[in-house]
């Protein structure tokens, strides 16, 4: 964590501990540091597994395995690697992965399918197999630690660590869901990536869980951008340990599965969150509305474009009600709009309406608006009732800093 | 021009006058500034006329009424103001416009479709008819100028002016190009877009003109990006007075077909590269060549992916040859390719081959690449047999200053 914390940090929340989730952290030395880089969270049996991947073609390693393991639903232990990415390392990444597995399955007893590996940091070095082995052995035999410390021990070049929580009644039990997460900027200088993790004491079938946190996802992962760039290796994973003792959820109409739902896309859009609040260089978070699109999507697809427009990005940074950009960017999106009915606001007041600038338009409040840190940005495409919220922070020359001053 | 000039500034060429097209330049007044801001260029009868315009939706009223007149082939005269881009300014932006057409067309004893009009600037301020009506009438009065006369006065926040030239040989005739074009950024702080015009004396068939100019377009001004943002008034216009006496061009199997749409289209790249080398904040002008695609799009599709990559634009601008991003970049490009297939190089020397660091890879030679103003990136997909070349600019400080420092 070398760089100035985020003035968007936040601090890090009261995580209960999950039963059935125990976390470990050690020191493996994946680079020349003095602090833990390797987090081993073991599983209780029958614990239940959903997750999510990086469409990144050149993925590394640990997503195409934890890809064709997830479907069988079933996990026993998380490793994640700090300080080296692993991906575009042919062979011998694949093989330091498969080790890793390996060694923690016959430790547990348990197939290796059932361990889920993730490693972030400098992409092109294979990851060491003499500090994985001898990091895993450590870990295996190390007290357990609690989430911040788990939270701190993922983290690359996160400024803060990161941390969710939520609760919901199922049935007649409460089940808890808590959450850790790292991620600053889409990809970072030679480290980052975003990887979260939700663990929770729900018991739920994998196939459900999967579907819910697919849903979930779409909400809030899907949703924010930092700098357009898409990690090798981004991965969210849940796991329910089921030792909450509720009726297990199978399907939507079991009792509790909304409130389930509902706690889980509460926890996904809270880490989606600190995600941005820690971009890169980030001194705003943007939150940008759109409604009247075509579709949902459509309106997704306009925010994003918005959101990933690095002249819009650069005037909030200036705090500068630059709305020109704003109809720049919503024309360049590709989806169905009409010049003449778009409106665009910021803070709750609108600046043009109906391809226009408002006639009597007063930009005290929004300039007092955008000097604040949480911005918001309305845009109504004024053709139908499609309508998304995305999440992004503004660019400014501390994410020149950190991607640009250094030599490698 | 209010910023320093580009360190990759290139000379005005020597522009040779072309028959039958007389520039001339006065002040409006569309700012408060002291320089010169419309353009007229009177165009001698018979004046064949072909034009490509920007996608984005949100366009301004010149490039509807331009789209909408290209296709009658005749051009008289071109205005252009700088200063104000006229566009989100509803019925009153396009009145202002019907307004010069109309004073030109009368001026020429011309058909109104047959004026063209172009500006840029500031968005959502209707450009003043008054301003216009004055600085047409003194343009229509003035003595013709010099083409770099021309080129400065189109320009905004332009850091120099932009020209360029060719010839061909058409049958026992020699027809000259030249061209101007200002842009600096798709499209800049309040100010800036993409405007370029190219006049020759050559004869030819507007409809023939028009095919070579969208093929020419397509592999010059569409295979350029500073910030993957795209300007609401993008326009490139091509006129041909026919003055060189050669036999008109009407097809591909006219003698001087093939020579013309050489030099068309070696004009249109000088001027693709002389705004990319005028990009807000631009140190290096980086080539990207994309091999072994599966077809030419998905090239061309892969190597804007890389170009437009903030985290790929400020590793150039740090000078490091930081290959992982270019692997990133590649894989969420959403193009066929194979991780395990793929190679990466930097000024012609290969960093990565067939999805793994090159094993005896000497940084030095790439290093003191890296240090120069001309930057070359090689990928080779190795899928296929498609392949693009395209061209950006790093991403430094000095874009953030232009765009964020400052409030309006």
């Amino acid at each position: 964590m070398s760089h100035d914390v985020s003035p968007l940090a936040t601090p890090f929340p009261a995580l209960p501990a999950i039963a059935g989730a125990t976390p470990h952290i050690v020191r493996a030395g994946y680079k020349d540091w003095g602090r833990c880089d390797l987090t081993y969270v073991e599983l209780a049996e029958g614990t239940s597994v959903a997750g999510v991947f990086t469409r990144n073609i050149c993925c590394s390693s640990e997503v195409d395995l934890g890809r064709a393991n997830i479907g069988q639903g079933l996990a026993r232990a998380l490793v994640v690697n700090a300080g080296n990415s692993n991906a575009f390392t042919g062979y011998r990444g694949r093989e330091a992965v498969e080790q890793i597995m390996d060694q923690v399955a016959a430790h547990l007893g348990a197939p290796r399918e059932q361990v889920f590996v993730s490693s972030t940091g400098v992409i092109g070095v294979p990851l060491p197999k003499d500090k994985a082995r001898d990091g895993v052995t450590a870990a295996l035999a190390s007290p357990e630690c609690g989430w911040e410390d788990a939270a701190r021990t993922i983290g690359t070049t996160d400024t803060f660590p990161k941390g969710a929580t939520a609760t919901a009644i199922v049935g007649d039990k409460t089940v808890t869901l808590s959450a850790i997460i790292k991620g600053s900027g889409m990809i970072a200088p030679d480290m980052a990536t975003m990887l979260g993790y939700i663990f929770t004491d729900c018991a739920i079938a994998p196939a459900y869980l999967q579907e819910l946190l697919g849903v979930a996802a779409d909400e809030t992962f899907n949703c924010i951008t930092v700098d357009s760039d898409t990690s090798t290796s981004d991965t969210i994973l849940a796991f329910a340990t089921g030792k909450a003792g509720n009726q297990r959820i199978n399907c939507g109409g079991c009792p509790g599965a909304d409130a389930f739902a509902a706690a889980l896309r509460d926890v996904c859009r809270q880490m989606a969150h600190l995600v941005v609040k820690d971009g890169e260089g980030a001194q705003k978070f943007i939150a940008i509305t759109v409604t009247g699109a075509a579709s949902d999507a459509s309106a997704r697809k306009v925010g994003l474009a918005i959101a990933n427009s690095p002249l819009v990005k650069t005037a909030i940074a200036g705090e500068d009600a630059n709305w020109g950009r704003v109809v720049m960017a919503v024309g360049k999106a590709g989806e169905p709009a009409n010049r003449d009915t778009l409106s665009i606001g910021f803070g709750g007041i609108w600046t043009a309406k109906d391809g226009q600038p408002v006639a009597d338009y007063d930009e005290t409040p929004v300039a007092e608006h955008l000097k604040g840190h949480d911005i918001s940005i309305a845009v109504d495409l004024g053709i139908g009732d499609g309508r998304a919220t995305v999440w992004t922070c503004d660019l400014t020359h501390g994410y020149i800093s950190i991607n640009a001053d250094y030599r490698s």
